[in-house]
């Protein structure tokens, strides 16, 4: 037996003037280890008893009963502590005062006195009853506004904090690959530059509120098999390099996330938790990863039972170490099977979870890991109120409006049809407290107001007149799109996959019979994906399209309705013509997506970047200081933009690269800069765009990412497909070999 | 200018007693740079002009006129005659001859006296008018009969290499991995064996003839995104090497196949006519591929206009020729566009065309090309069709039977209704004469008797009574499906891809209707690919499926509903439940296949390997010689079958390979050996299967392809669902890499 370890002197480990690494080194030395193993595990209170309500997490009746028990555990201590939150409905500030219990009874058990690092989801907000409840990732990606969403998730994670969680599972930085994924509505957008800058913006504000923000899926989860939940990603190095990695890279590089959480899938057969290269080449090696890398939730479990490259619990943990997984979760089951783990990996899993508990202080004696006073806890203040309300507003896409039908005007009689009119269920993301949890209890409240659309549209228009029948109606607002949900219980969501895009519930054969009325009809989409809308958008008077935008987003996409709001958003992902045909070409080569070679014409109906706004805007010729420019330089555009309307709007000036010749197949577009430019009446602004020849690079032929020199064309578009300016670009000098020091973002400012 | 080169002596290029790769090197060192050029070119008569039909060539339209002329080359010599019977339509006597007179001017023209190498398209039958019209590749692949696809294969080659052609341009190797695309019904199957080991059987047969095959496409067509024709196919190394490539390995080092004609797509960015790792160190080295590489039509320009990977002709070509490219087809445009190519890489390419010249006869100074005598030549004779006959008969596969009503007996009144009753071109493939020419021409006939189902079938009932209302019959024959055709002119063909596997031209709504008259529905699916059957498979009283099953199809579907042809196929491609959800799941390993990840389940309504009869059969217990073997070894499996019945029919004996635990993710199960068994009533017949340890070779984590000690399960089925036995096997020893030398297929015996 160990001989408990007792001083009253400090120990370097404790030491708070030594870097937190050397604590960690110091500690983990004096480690047995079962103690070490302890720091790489986790337990999920509340789940394994749970198996009479529906799942939140895949393979959670199979497994989660076999976790290790708390109480054998905390002689040696715990790593992790699974959704504290986020597992049955806790009054908050209850919630924080058991949290604080359980950590102090952890750390009484252990003889460091270390408590667990506590891990929730937030991906549309902190996941815990009662708390705001943010539009989906979709959502974020609609607004592009790095800025808002850093301010957003800096005030979610601040309300993490201060209930004792130090560790959040989001941001989710998959790239739209094809859209029937139901974790499509996690996602952020379909373009990597889109997508990284996005992802990166919200990992800083997490990260400066003191939460751990947690990098995933890594990598390939969206661009799986037919879009099949867990399905095999069928995925090159090339494909993987330079679309599926990059907003990780760049989340990791410039946002300083300290968590990284693996896929579920495999790439090209290998499962993303035993994938070496991936989780130690890429992410450690090239990219000087320093943080955890935590599993998917049973993932070292499906190893053995549906990946099959473990033969049993324990060698799936061998694996998983081996290629770089530090922690279990959200139980542990297979680490713990697992005896004879080699010390030296151990060790260094070890090392990096005391190391980040370090960072959190949570080796610090007089740390009380669950910061809460004795005072009420409130999770849904004003000012994330508003923060919601603000993300939602700048999300809601108006997609079409030839009509001018929109903003509605006067006194309308307005008849309102469509399942999703009334349906809170079409403004929350699958990982929402009420659609994730809530829906085990349904003799609570949602735990925050979320107006249906229904009930926000009167307050919007108090003039207008709602009649029932569309025949008799003004104008007809037809409320389409998805209710959210898990595992099959929705129709977007975890596991909610689709097999083609058509509007789910026959919700095409409704507007199929609401257009035959006559009436003018404004679709009003509110779902987790895009929907094919190209039997009915030559028709509709007007299109809008939000995706799950949280508890403020009926009263937002009313605003925008009412001329309130003045619609800003723009496509994270584009709308399709038709409901088959996917994966989605965007981001494709020209070859296959012209009519020549395949009658398959798989353009979008909305192309990515698409938004209206209801004023006009007018854009000069852009100024290019350096058109010609070596293979490490940099050149900056200047353009300005005027609202030659007669209302305030916002525009979204959008920077595409096109490269004209290369050694592999590369997309004929990608975005490589954007910025928001909000203007009143009248107003002009000058927008200044650098960028670097390194956003050039791309992986070629002998696999290397490089800059070659050569023609370039910058397209400066309101969209991907509307494209005002083309300034060719000459890059010079020798072929760059980029790496690590590669820049990875265009540098815009407005004026 | 080169002194025309003359001697009365035989020298050692013309010595027909030295081996021909002796011969081409000699050759080659009398040549200049522009004759060795000459020899990699081709030309297509009448194309050129031809810009008012439709396009039978991706780009023909856009390129055609931009070829070399022929009166310029052949001072120099021609390399390749593109398709002399496939561009319009010629009496093949006549065609015949002006073949050998268009050879005595090539031959005439230049120095040595060479002719050039014609080919045609072969891929249902050699595509000239009034040549007999076979079943399509989808339906060689549901007869599960290589000793009979290698003697239709042979009777085409030897009716090509009568009339003076001396390539072929087939068969299709490309594994179906997305049913939507339209060349699906160009290809075998799904099964990686299943199309080896058939394509194989075709390949020995046309090179038995003297015909050279050619393997296409080279590699990984058939996996691009989306089913797109020439979409990028993204496609990681392991997928290529286990699912891909198997097919070709076996049809180079086991069928003596001489030509590769790399495919359109990019494989994860890198276009194959430009990909050095698959053309040379794959199919060169590893492979020891000794023949010729042709460029699909068009395919070099493509890497300038589409892939954008050549900023010129020029460029195409060089890139073209450093990756292993040897042939421009089907004109000159590029290669003659390049000076200064490499003289190394010339003369490579250069000597590989001699080569196979020589081997043609080509080099031999009496050699008459087009070895035709002066009587008239007949395309469709009796034995040809027979074959076909006999191909189409076995190709049927009756899915489902549950109410007896087939076969139909004493004289039923009966219906027939649906578009593809009457029609021919539900009888053929895009690639035969018919479909792909003869629509240019309307006012011919299409050149051999092709009866359609609604023709044929009042030949087989002679005692039935056909009536037009559904109501009024007792069992109504709904017949649906494809029309073949190209580039959109079809549902089915080349450039006709599928959003979905719904059936097209609506007949989905008229099924509906005609179930709903309550009258027995026997369905008939004679289609290019596989069809969603979901929504009426459980209502029908029977379903049978033929795929394009050639002139001799109309036939032979309706001797199957008759029971004068007992049904003997198994399909080759899974039938979907449902439209969606592509692609198809076959070989998938077992992570997103069921139910608690996604809510889709992609699982086949008839999966691979289905097919029933109108006879039963029993099987017994397999013997297995040595349930331990070495990782080199092998084992023999014997059982016995016997036909149980009262009446004659066919099993297919079918072996599938399972292994439970490897480096990583593999298919749940996939095909490694099969047999047909013809069996009278009450007849049975011992089955012989030896399994070589090799077959269970996989490309593991570290990309080498190994067999690996351990447990593996043999599972003997009658479908890839319909298990009757398994065996369990053990292998023991070492790893074993395998090479070159390992051993591809299963032996089987009947006895």
């Amino acid at each position: 037996m160990v001989k408990p370890w007792r001083s009253s002197l400090v120990e370097p480990w404790q030491d708070t003037t030594l870097p937190a690494h050397v604590r960690a080194a110091d500690l983990l030395a004096r480690m047995t280890t079962e103690e070490k193993t302890a720091q790489l595990s986790s337990v999920w209170l509340g789940a394994e008893i749970d198996t009479g309500s529906a799942a939140v997490a895949p393979g959670q009746h199979a497994y989660a009963a076999h976790s290790a028990v708390l109480d054998a555990l905390l002689p040696y201590g715990l790593g992790h502590l699974t959704r504290p939150f986020g597992t049955v409905p806790l009054e908050p500030t209850e919630g924080a005062a058991r949290l604080a219990a359980l950590q102090r009874r952890i750390r009484a058990g252990n003889r460091f006195g270390l408590p667990a690092l506590a891990h929730e989801e937030c991906l549309t907000g902190f996941a815990a009853w009662q708390a705001t409840v943010f539009p989906t990732p979709l959502a974020w990606g609609a607004t592009f506004d790095p800025a808002l969403i850093t301010e957003m998730a800096q005030g979610i994670g601040a309300s993490m904090r201060a209930v004792g969680i130090h560790q959040g599972l989001a941001p989710v930085l998959d790239v739209v690959r094809d859209p029937r994924w139901g974790r499509t509505e996690e996602a952020i957008g379909e373009d990597p530059y889109l997508v990284g800058t996005i992802g990166t913006a919200y990992v800083r504000g997490l990260e400066a509120a003191g939460i751990v923000a947690t990098l995933k899926h890594f990598a390939g989860y969206s661009a799986s098999r037919a879009a099949r939940n867990h399905a095999p990603a069928p995925l090159g190095p090339r494909e993987l390099a330079d679309v599926i990695l990059p907003p990780f890279e760049m989340a990791v590089r410039e946002g300083g996330a300290r968590s990284v959480m693996p896929a579920y899938n495999d790439l090209d057969g290998l499962p993303a938790h035993a994938h070496v290269p991936l989780l130690t080449g890429i992410l450690r090696e090239q990219w000087q990863f320093r943080g955890t890398v935590v599993s998917d939730y049973f993932a070292l479990s499906f190893l053995e039972s549906a990946h099959k490259v473990a033969g049993s619990a324990a060698d799936a943990a061998r694996l998983a170490l081996a290629a770089g997984v530090d922690v279990e979760l959200p139980i542990a089951r297979c680490l713990t099977d697992a005896e004879h783990l080699p010390e030296e990996q151990l060790d260094r899993a070890a090392l990096r979870v005391l190391t980040q508990k370090c960072e959190l202080g949570l080796l610090d004696p007089d740390e009380e890991p669950a910061a809460v006073d004795d005072g009420p806890v409130d999770l849904n203040p004003p000012h994330l109120r508003d923060l919601a309300r603000k993300v939602a507003q700048e999300s809601v896409v108006l997609l079409a409006n030839d009509s001018g039908v929109l903003p509605l005007t006067g006194g309308p009689r307005i008849a309102v049809v469509g399942p999703l009119a009334g349906e809170q269920a079409a403004m929350l993301g699958c990982y929402t407290f009420p659609r994730h949890v809530g829906v085990n209890h349904p003799e609570l409240p949602a735990g925050v107001d979320v107006p249906t659309f229904a009930e926000a549209l009167p307050v919007e228009l108090p003039d207008a007149v709602f009649v029932d029948d569309p025949a008799a109606a003004d104008v007809c607002l037809a409320v389409v799109g998805d209710r959210s949900g898990l595992f099959g219980r929705g129709s977007s969501g975890e596991g909610c996959d689709a097999e083609d895009l058509q509007l789910p519930y026959e919700q095409g054969a409704l507007l199929d019979e609401v257009f035959a009325s006559g009436t003018p009809v404004v679709l009003v989409v509110l779902s987790g994906r895009p929907y094919a809308l190209g039997r009915w958008a030559d028709r509709a008077a007007a299109v809008v399209q939000a995706f799950f935008p949280g508890q403020e987003g009926g009263s937002a996409v009313a605003g925008v309705l009412s001329g309130r709001v003045e619609p800003s958003g723009r496509l994270p992902v584009g709308v399709p013509r038709t409901p088959g045909g996917q994966p989605a070409p965007y981001l494709a080569p020209p070859l296959g997506l012209r009519g020549d070679p395949s009658n398959v014409d798989p353009s979008a109906l909305f192309p990515f970047g698409h938004g209206l706004s209801y004023t006009t805007f007018e854009w000069s010729a852009p100024q290019c200081d350096t058109p010609e420019l070596s293979t490490d330089g940099e050149t900056t555009l200047r353009l300005t933009v005027r609202n030659t309307g007669e209302r305030p709007g916002t525009e979204v000036v959008q920077l595409y690269l096109h490269d004209p010749v290369g050694t592999v197949a590369r997309p004929e577009i990608r975005l490589v800069g954007y910025a928001r430019v909000p203007l009143d009446a009248g107003q002009s602004a000058q927008v200044h765009a650098t960028f670097p020849a390194d956003l050039a690079a791309y992986t070629g032929a002998d696999g290397r990412r490089v800059v070659e020199p050569g023609a370039l064309e910058l397209r400066v578009a309101a969209s991907s497909t509307l494209v005002h300016h083309t300034v060719p670009l000459t890059l010079t000098g020798p072929v760059r070999e980029v790496g690590h020091e590669r820049r990875l973002r265009c540098e815009t400012r407005v004026k």
